[in-house]
């Protein structure tokens, strides 16, 4: 983080035609931009929006109402462009790529077994790593996978403590009775894998869209891309991150607060404030490249506007 | 509004790769926008942004810290593109005008006489409503006035009653003694009008203006055209319309809750939920015109993304 240049776009939103601080986060946001690119003018030139897809051996426990091979027909929606990511992605001027990881080969069902062995964490954060293109200007991250909304309660559950009932939703649309018994599946889980700390849950309890989201956090962190999260799933999968150095995400924004109950829980807890809150509740990234739009006009707020004394304004 | 149109957006929602409901407030919108346009897939060919300015005799209660000569000098800072609004509708696609109305004539001070006289607020509401394109698929509307926040305070004070104070802010400026000052120059101004009703209130309180901003929305829904309103000022500004028939505001959204205080009782009362909460409280429209890009992002799934029909996806 480049603490002049961020200063220097402090100080540039003082002189621009408006009173200051009148326009509120956009004014935070665009000086968060200059931190993380390192230039008191930061730009988007370049966005790449990334989806992580996955399949989850949870899906056994009867956790989700869709088939598992709806994880595939969706990346095959993606590649054809029929998805509402497709959509948000071209309207804001995001490069998507999808990353489909295995998905004829489910992680372990996380109450029998650990999700993965080290082994394939490790795989699967190297390649969304590697997925990231290192002159981006900014990072979009999404995901895909059947049954990920109870490995994202797990995930939260095992990071930030409470009960499992306070990071369960109804993710893709389970009704009451289900909303119980995945609390019971995502309790039995964490139980069982109580010993893992820090980036070990990401192993017990995750899944390799979750690991791969990480490792593009990581990836984009060391290039300095500042980052846009989803929401609920996207959150929860950086929460082993946030389990071993909060630090590790102060480049990362949080789209959109998502309709599922226990996001607000993790992002109060995580100290981020989503930019967007329009009850979706869909994930792909679609809240992050909707959020795109409000950085981009941060940004031609704090580029394209006149100084007072360009302007000939009086600034009282 | 085409009940028609509305039920047959809401049908391809329901027939779209995603969860029912997952899109959450875009497919509101998307629904919205259907039945006040009259189609079933609602466009955004051509969105326009109207700016109105004027001047205000209350001023002279020094409840301001900018002289009135910054609304002139903002209108040529609008002109010559320099402010935020610019920025924000060339990068939402919107086309801007600024329609100054009798800057060098102030509306009287509304402590001591009524703003205008009858034939002043309806010359205005002409202009508002002439300044209008049938054309357009969705009109954006701004306002710029030093002392407007005084103003539109007044007006909710008026229809919404309560205390002055719970409709006062900081403005463009004023810090605490100041506020006080500007909620004991509305109780007066409130007080002294307290006859009048309805469109009344808009002649004895509002300004050239608010009343542009009442004549272009009801030009709208003339022109079966949705409207997007700012924020706090414009909220206010058509306050007398809900006070003569809360319908008439049918046809408008809110882009943006304002960081004015007031805001949030005005958009309660009116039963709107504003479309973004990101801390602006600059006017112009700049809180629309951010709004806009979420409604081409509504517009943009709702018109672009495949069926599960389509796709080759279960639907569960």
């Amino acid at each position: 983080y480049d603490d002049a240049a961020a200063e220097a776009a402090s100080a540039r939103q003082m002189e621009l035609t408006k009173p200051p601080g009148s326009l509120g986060r956009l004014e935070d946001l665009a000086v968060f931009l200059a931190g993380w690119q390192g230039r008191a003018r930061p730009e988007i030139g370049k966005a790449q929006a990334l989806v992580f897809a996955g399949n989850h051996g949870v899906c056994a426990q009867g956790v989700n109402p869709f088939p598992q091979e709806v994880t595939a027909q969706m990346v095959a929606n993606f590649e054809h462009g029929g998805a509402a990511i497709n959509q948000l992605c071209a309207l804001n001027g995001a490069a998507l790529s999808v990353v489909a990881l295995n998905l004829d080969r489910p992680t372990e069902d996380v109450t029998q077994a650990p999700a993965m062995t080290e082994a394939e964490t490790l795989d699967a954060m190297r390649r969304g790593g590697a997925a990231v293109d290192p002159t981006a200007d900014v990072l979009i991250l999404g995901e895909m996978g059947i049954g990920n909304s109870t490995i994202a309660a797990a995930l939260a559950h095992a990071v930030f403590g409470g009960a499992a009932r306070d990071w369960v939703g109804r993710g893709t649309g389970s009704d009451t009775p289900a909303i119980a018994h995945k609390a019971e599946v995502v309790a039995r889980a964490v139980a069982l894998h109580e010993r893992a700390k820090g980036l070990q849950i990401l192993a017990a309890l995750g899944g390799r869209e979750q690991a791969a989201i990480c490792g593009a956090v990581i990836a984009a962190r060391l290039a300095r891309i500042p980052v846009l999260l989803d929401g609920f799933i996207c959150t929860a999968a950086v929460a082993p991150l946030h389990a071993a150095r909060p630090a590790l995400l102060d480049h990362c924004l949080i789209g959109h607060a998502s309709a599922e109950p226990g996001h607000r829980g993790m992002t109060e807890a995580m100290g981020k404030r989503p930019i967007l809150d329009l009850g979706m509740a869909l994930g792909e990234g679609s809240g992050a490249a909707l959020a795109l739009g409000v950085l981009r006009g941060a940004l031609a707020c704090h580029n394209g506007m006149a100084t007072f004394a360009e302007a000939g304004v009086s600034d009282g």
